[in-house]
Formats: C-alpha cells, structure tokens, sequence
C-alpha cells in the first residue's frame, strides 16, 4: 500500500524535491551530487518497486529459530522478535529514507531517520506518505520519524539515549560512521571499507580468473564490494598478467604494482605500500606476484579490511585453505567478489555490508534487524 | 586433558591457593567470601569435571549454519567461526578463571583473563596449567592469558584496544558491567539485572502457581534468574495468597504488598514503587494483585529488567498472549524463572546471561561467542 500511496502522490514528492534541488547550491552541492540528489516520476516509481520487494519477502518476526523439548519435559523455543527502535542515519539521497524506513518496519521496529540536510524536504514528502499509510494499516503513525532539525548536535543527542534506542545503523562516509561508533551508546552496524583482494592460484583456470578480476574491478568502481588488489601466483603471472594488464588498461583501471608486475605489464606503476592498503573506489588496482597461497593468505591478514576476498582455483585443497584461513565477511570460491550482496545472498533486501563481526557479518537483511527471546512451555516444572 | 592435568597438579593449586587466602583478610574479604575463594582437591575436582563437560561439547566451529544454492548456481554457506580474542573480566571465584578459558577456547577464541586480585595466585596455577595443556596439544600456548598487574588502569588500556580485543564479557557486580559497557571500545555482552516476575493467571492452578512461585523465589535466593516480584489477578488472589503468604514466611521470605495484598496476608509489609524496581537477591519479594492481565502485562513492561517472567494459567490464549507481549529474554509458561539457565535450555555450558537484544540475548553458551563468515564457492560467475 505504501507503494501505491508513493506512485499516487508522485507530485508532492516531486514538489518537494523541487525545493531541495533548488536549495542544492546553498549545500555546494555539485553535478552528480545533485543528480543522486533528483528524483523523477521514473525513479519515485523505482522506489516504489523498492517497497513492493520489502513487503514481498516473508514477515521475520515470530519465527522459531530453534528448538528442543528437555528432558524434564520442558519446550524451549527461541523465537525471534524485533530489536525495538533503530536510529538510521544516513546521508543524502532521497530513495534511502523510503528503503531503510521499509526494512525496520517490515523487521518489525520503529526507526528513527536522520537524513542529509540536502534530502529534508524530499525525506519529509516520503515519511509523510508513509506515516499515513502506517495509520491507514493499523500501525502507529510513529513507527517511522524524521529528525528534521539541521542541529548537528541531534545526532549526538540521540547516539546517547541507550535506553530508548536499541540499535543505531549509519550509511554513508567512513567519518559519519566512525563519529557514530564512537559516540553511540548503543550498539552500531558498522560497515567500513572493502579493500577487497582477489587471489590468482597457481592452478587456476586463466581464462576465469580475468573474467573474475575484471568483474570484480570493473562492474561497478565506487562500491564496497569491487576488488581493490589482485595477488597473482608466480607460476602462472607471465602467462596472464600481460593479458590482464593490457584488458584493464583498455577499461581505464591504473595498475600499480610490485616490480614483477612491472616487468609483465608495461603501464603499471609502482605501487607503494599504502597503495596495498587503499580502497580507491576508482579505477585503479595494487597488484602483487606472490609464491605461493601462504604468502598470499599473509598479504590479505596483513592488508585486506576482511570485507570481501577471492580466490581462482581449481585445487580443492587451496580453495579450503583460503576459504578457511581468510577471515572476511565474505569469501568468494571463483566468483567475483560484486556477489557479497544480501540480494546477490538471497537475502531479498539489505540494509549495508557489515564489516563487524558481532551479531552481523556481510550484508544485513531483515533478520539482521531482530533479536530473539526464549518461550518456554512447561507443565508446572521447578527446578531441582 | 586440562582436566587430567588440573587433577594431577592440584597441590601447586591448593599451594598458590593458600597465598590468596593468606591474603584475603588485607582485601577485607569476610568469611562468605573467603569461602567462596578456598579450593579443596574436591573444589579442583568440581573444576576438572566443568571442564571435560565443556570438551565432550560438539565443535561449534565450522557448522554450516545456513546455505542455499543462487539461481546463478553459487552455492552460499553461513559458516561458524570464532570471534577472535575474548576479554573476559570477572571476580574473585577461581573456578570461573577454568570455566571462562574452557569456553573462550572450545568455541575457537583466545581469551584474556582479568580476574579478581584477591584470586591472583590460583588463577596463576589453574592458567599456567592450562598453558602448559594447550602448548602439548598444538595450540597456541598464549591462547589463554592472565592480566596480572594490580593497576586498576590495565582494565581501562585493554577495553580501548578494539583494534585488537573483539568482545568483552564482564561477570560480576551491576558497577563492573557499567564500567565496562562505558569503556569499551568493541562490543560487549552484558548481563544486568534479573528483576523477574511471576504472574498468576486469574486461569491458573493454583496448586501449580504455588509451587512455581515458591521455586522461582526460593530454590536460591542470590541469582539472576529468582523471582523477585510477584503478580496475582484479583479472581484468585483470595484462594491463593494466604496459602502463599504462609509458605513463603514459613520459608522466611519478607512479602512487600499492595493494600489488597495486605489485607489478605497479615505478615506482608507496605511495598514502595522502589520495591517494584528491586532485585533483592535475598529472602524478600514484592507482591502485587492486578485486575487483567493486560494490567499484568503493563506492570512488567514498567518495572521488569526484561530477564525472565513466568506466567502461570490453563487458557492458551493468555499464554500466547503474554509469551508474546511480554519482551524479555526468556518468556516462561507454567514453569519456573529459575529455568532461565544455558545448561537447562540444553546449551551444554553458559558464560552468563545477556540482558543485551544485540547478538546474544538470554543464556551465553559456545555459540553465543562465536561469529560467522560467508563461504560462497562457483564456477566463473561475475555479476551481470
């Protein structure tokens, strides 16, 4: 319903989209900011899909996790249940607000937005269709809220009200989300940077392992998911490294790299070891010969940020190997590393890539967004 | 092996324990409390069988937790694995330092111990035994350490290396988890108080409802998971509380009541608002007759520190009522609040339990202190 509301009145959203892009100078907003920025009848409609889909998926409140009847007759069920009030904070653009909003409520929470400022009158059309929907279908107009004022103070008021606010989840730059964490008196989704690896084996299939490094650079730069490094094995870097080079240099990725690289593929640069650490977001790759998969799994303890890690293989023994020694949120058996999706996963929605490792790892759906508690069905049992 | 161990080498034990009780009258320790720090080769023994209960557990490392195949043929497994090196802070008792490794240690973490000053020395034999087993077995031998640095600020130094430390689990006082949750810079798992209710039904056994409230209050006075306050719907409130009444002073427990509980037991005392608040965790428990369960359901949601609340009733839907309205971690029907317990709900073993709703909530066994990455094994696919 709330996506048949949001298509109906397109025009007010639209209106009020109006002021925002007109206020977008005042913020130096510039070009593709302000098209992140512009919403259309197209995208309020792509929005409104985005609604469907979330109120499509299977309601996560209720379910019976586990369960065990004891031996003194004792069913225990654990159950899941909603987390209680979320605290979304997130940055400008206008289809987040109607996202996050459907996946709390759908999880069965409240959810508190704060917004960028450049997004307020947009956000605020969004809410204000959604609240009235939420008192149409019976839930309370203030299961979703907008905190409007521009005091960046806000932020800090409510990171500190642990007891009203169960979870804060925030999106956007790495120093929004480091603010948070360090602030927040409650618990936090985090999700820092993927400076993600992708591993050529020694026994790997080449003609794979270029779809899968290309893939995994090129398919999308600016994302948390895009391979940011690439670790060849000696034994085959002569054999593919000049095919990759000259593949990744014709899509405009920068190659920078150790002097074995150097020698195989003319236009990498040097790499230094910053670059080993660096999530670009952009079009450019640290690339490292390696000798063997040990050295590789040491690089990636020593340099990933265990977001996301992949290896081409055809060795059953290395693939465990990586699989079990790497710890990121995600690690990729000759797959791309763009897959570390909670759609990708299957998860039917998500809300970000934790990188934490407490109570979420790797994309978050609504089951992220819950907690448990424990039933217990007895017949007048007491404890011997 | 650790508790083979342990058994053979209990007089360096019962040595290092002598120097802590030596000791014990300079920390201004009482007789309970010197008693609760006195190992005797049976106390080791005690220690030594805790710790093959918590070996003879299944591996909770590696389990596929979950797993599908992706239209696109990937196949994605929600793998196990440990959450990395624990911070576990506790007080003076030097069985919890064994308790507290076994755990970390069986579900694939390494564990920094902090204990108490006044067990200093025996936690220095148990470890240094422990140390000695894990090093003859092939782990490392500093997968369990012991902080022994009498300075206050070593708690503080640790509980800021979130770089480092993925958890910390304080175990003891409600001033101990408060600091701890103030200074920590990575999560941790809290258990506050249990101020827990049991609810007659106006639909109840009362025979049942006795026997109930008398174990949840009196099977042991000092725990979490004790009844503290006690509801009565009005309908049964004439039958049941006298009898009550007279078995709990019988049992020598203080009833503190309503105006309607007093008229109905002679002995019960005025109850304050406070009391409605207090987790005596002594022979006193709060009473209260309310007129639905609805207002039942109310109380708890004022005054409970959403731990564990029983309800006692025959109608099925006052049950699913409660068992769903009521938001605690263990919601128990016609059964006891003292069942509220990792060992009673088959966890095989607990390190306490959670009052937080963030990854762990109730009873903390080998699961609750582990993570989970995503193995994803394909074929070549890249995202389209």
């Amino acid at each position: 319903m709330s996506a048949q509301r949001l298509r109906e009145r397109a025009s007010e959203i639209l209106a009020a989209n109006q002021l925002d892009l007109a206020a977008a100078p005042s913020f130096g907003l510039t070009g593709a900011a302000i098209d992140r920025l512009r919403l259309s009848t197209e995208r309020i409609d792509d929005i409104a899909v985005g609604l469907e889909q979330v109120a499509a998926l299977p309601d996560p409140i209720g379910e019976v996790m586990e369960s065990s009847i004891r031996p003194n007759g004792l069913e225990v069920l654990k159950v899941r249940v909603p987390m209680g009030v979320i605290f979304f904070i997130y940055e400008s653009r206008p289809n987040v607000t109607a996202d996050a909003a459907a996946l709390c409520v759908k999880s069965g929470n409240a959810v508190i937005l704060r917004g960028g400022k450049e997004a307020a009158h947009s956000s605020r059309a969004i809410v204000d269709i959604l609240s009235a929907v939420a008192a149409e279908v019976g839930l309370p107009a203030d299961a979703v809220q907008l905190v409007e004022t521009a005091d960046r103070d806000a932020v800090g008021h409510f990171l500190s009200l642990s007891e009203y606010i169960s979870l804060a989840i925030p999106r956007g730059g790495e120093s929004l989300i480091r603010r948070v964490a360090a602030e927040a008196r409650m618990p936090v989704i985090k999700h820092f940077s993927g400076n993600c690896h992708v591993y050529i084996d020694a026994d790997a299939d080449l003609g794979m392992a270029q779809r899968i490094v290309v893939n995994s650079k090129c398919q999308r730069l600016g994302v948390c998911n895009a391979a940011e490094s690439l670790l060849i094995h000696a034994d085959v870097a002569s054999e593919l490294l000049p095919k990759l080079g000259a593949e990744l240099t014709r899509r405009g990725i920068e190659m920078r790299g150790d002097a074995r690289t150097r020698e195989l593929v003319e236009e990498a640069v040097e790499a230094s070891d910053e670059d080993y650490r660096t999530e670009y977001l952009g079009p450019t790759i640290s690339v490292k010969v390696v000798g063997s998969l040990d050295e590789a799994i040491e690089h990636i303890a020593a340099y990933s940020s265990q977001h996301t890690e992949a290896i081409v293989t055809k060795s059953i023994e290395a693939a465990r190997q990586f699989a079990a020694r790497v710890d990121s949120s995600a690690v990729m058996i000759n797959a791309s590393t763009r897959f570390n999706d909670g759609f990708e996963f299957g998860l039917g929605a998500e809300i970000g890539i934790s990188t934490d490792k407490f109570h979420a790892r790797g994309p978050c759906g609504l089951k992220e967004l819950t907690s448990y508690k424990y039933v217990v069905y007895g017949s007048g049992q007491v404890r011997e």
